[in-house]
């Protein structure tokens, strides 16, 4: 078992595991240079490149996990629900879910005939990502996604989505049911061709009220979770600016919780019921010299303080204007660094 | 003293006091109709217009309090920072704070030549608001209004106030003290005029981490709290995703403390060292249909319990799309059944 793995299960290691949200993306050259315009979803949907992504990271970082290149997206893009992403946007939806004839459009999903190229990509990482590095499989929360069905673009209030949620939460509960069926289906399918852990991204979650979101939104994440029980994997929660839904993530089922930047790791331990954590330096940090970018790095260790059940990581994803240099040194500073106390 | 008063003190009153942050906007038709198009500075220069737009919500709603019509970059704006604000955007400065030689470019603001639009809207509002209804003033918080002056454009990873807060502290804190100093100047004016509450908006600051807001934001926004204690008035101190900084909030010296909807008030209520607390029915909550609508207000009331020291507000501004009828119902609804226990 490798240190990613040990700290996801709280058991012994030694030296504190790290990988980065977007590790695969703008700030490597090698990225740019490989990535080429277009939508993100034609990149995905080509497994030589979409794996070539994937590795870049490991390679430059030394990373003790991998990220799937995907999209939360993904499949419901697959299912022709008529989502494409725009550079500089994001998730655009032509004809936003509005009414319950709209849940006819979201057909379960057979990840072998639709989304192939993911599977493919996985199976090329995985045979080529050095043994003791992790693959993490991806998928959208089904609120965060279905916040992209319903606005038809990023939204900062999510309006709309609040609306149907209170307004009609039958509709909305069906749908969110629906869109857990779609992650649960990708989820096992990328397990089964070599991912070694998932993290469920519920990035706007943090929206929601700790009320609203245990009425609305946790039975379809619970779901998620429950059906990848059966595999021996780590399964992931992230989220941002979920400071108050901590209790409710760690009800949700995961293994490990991913906290952002604005609650301190020695308090959100207090918060999720002992499950592992994962987090978090703010990413923006990464942006400033390194030798506050070091002292920032020690703080997050030391806050920690040695708990066996944490993955270092960020808060949220890579800025795009990071320096990958900075990025090298966090990992080689968590590693030199970052030592597990003994249970 | 009227209720909304007593609230922020915390002292004995029957009827809890409801207002709304933006409840001069574009929910409101009779706005839309008087506002135009053109920058928002525009019509705050105008004081018969600005007064209005003032007046227009508590006419409408029948709330406690009236909210200035203005903008947090009004004072750096009116020394001529070159700062203006597009419609669909928001602020945006033509050259942003990048080093020490920009500090000059932000000299102290004196009100009576400066902004004499503004103390002639607040004596207007004044003139013609109900003796008992208080009209609110309102400044930015020295970390938000150095956000957009930093990053040039609304941002949502503040990306490079960060940097600069992490990596040059000493230029960072420098302009957080100069805008302070603009803030305080606005503010005293707008009370000397007329206004019997302030409001100091640090919509942003959730962004950052408890640590990183005591060490670069907290003797700023202290320091702004600290000039106004001669006044016999309340002060409010606003921002959203704040959870983990309420306790900093507490401690930068306002009498009250907004709240938004992550954070249930009987919760925030622990975190604050017995501050007055105002808050916190989310925004989207009234776009939904009545009966959602009441049920939701009346969880807010019942989460406070009648403790006094609770203004009702929204956790953040009126959506532009919301119906204003299912705000005169909330307003209703809160005067009717909103119910201070007694102490």
């Amino acid at each position: 078992m490798n240190d990613f793995l040990a700290a996801c299960r709280g058991l012994p290691h030694e030296r504190v595991p790290v990988w980065f949200m977007r590790q695969a993306g703008r700030a490597l050259p090698e990225y740019r240079a490989r990535r080429g315009a277009g939508s993100i979803l034609d990149a995905i949907r080509q497994p030589d490149l979409a794996a070539e992504l994937t590795l870049q990271p490991v390679r430059r970082y030394g990373v003790d996990a991998a990220v799937l290149y995907s999209d939360i997206v993904v499949p419901v893009a697959a299912i022709g629900f008529g989502v494409d992403i725009e550079p500089g946007t994001g998730p655009v939806v032509a004809q936003p879910f509005r009414s319950r004839d709209d849940l006819s459009r979201l057909r379960n999903l057979d990840p072998s005939t639709d989304t192939p190229y993911v599977l493919d990509t996985v199976a090329k990482v995985r045979a080529e990502l050095p043994e003791d590095v992790t693959l993490i499989g991806f998928a959208g929360a089904p609120f965060t996604v279905a916040s992209y069905l319903i606005e038809g673009r990023p939204s900062r209030t999510y309006g709309a989505t609040k609306a149907m949620m209170l307004g009609d939460p039958d509709l909305f509960h069906a749908l969110l049911d629906r869109l857990a069926d779609l992650a649960i289906a990708s989820l096992r399918s990328q397990v089964e061709h070599g991912a070694g852990a998932v993290q469920v991204f519920d990035s706007w979650a943090g929206a929601l009220s700790p009320a609203h979101y245990r009425a609305h939104v946790l039975p379809a994440s619970r779901k998620v979770f429950d059906a990848l029980r059966d595999f021996d994997i780590p399964r992931i929660h992230f989220g941002v600016d979920t400071g108050e839904l901590l209790p409710s993530f760690a009800d949700a089922g995961a293994d490990v919780i991913g906290v952002d930047w604005r609650t301190p790791l020695s308090l959100a331990r207090t918060r999720v019921g002992g499950r592992a954590l994962q987090g978090n330096l703010d990413p923006a940090v990464c942006l400033a010299p390194w030798p506050v970018v070091a002292r920032e790095v020690r703080a997050v260790l030391d806050d920690n303080d040695g708990h066996p059940a944490h993955v270092f990581n960020l808060g949220h994803g890579v800025l795009p204007e990071t320096d990958p240099t900075i990025l090298e040194r966090v990992v080689e500073l968590v590693h030199r660094e970052g030592r597990v106390r003994a249970a």
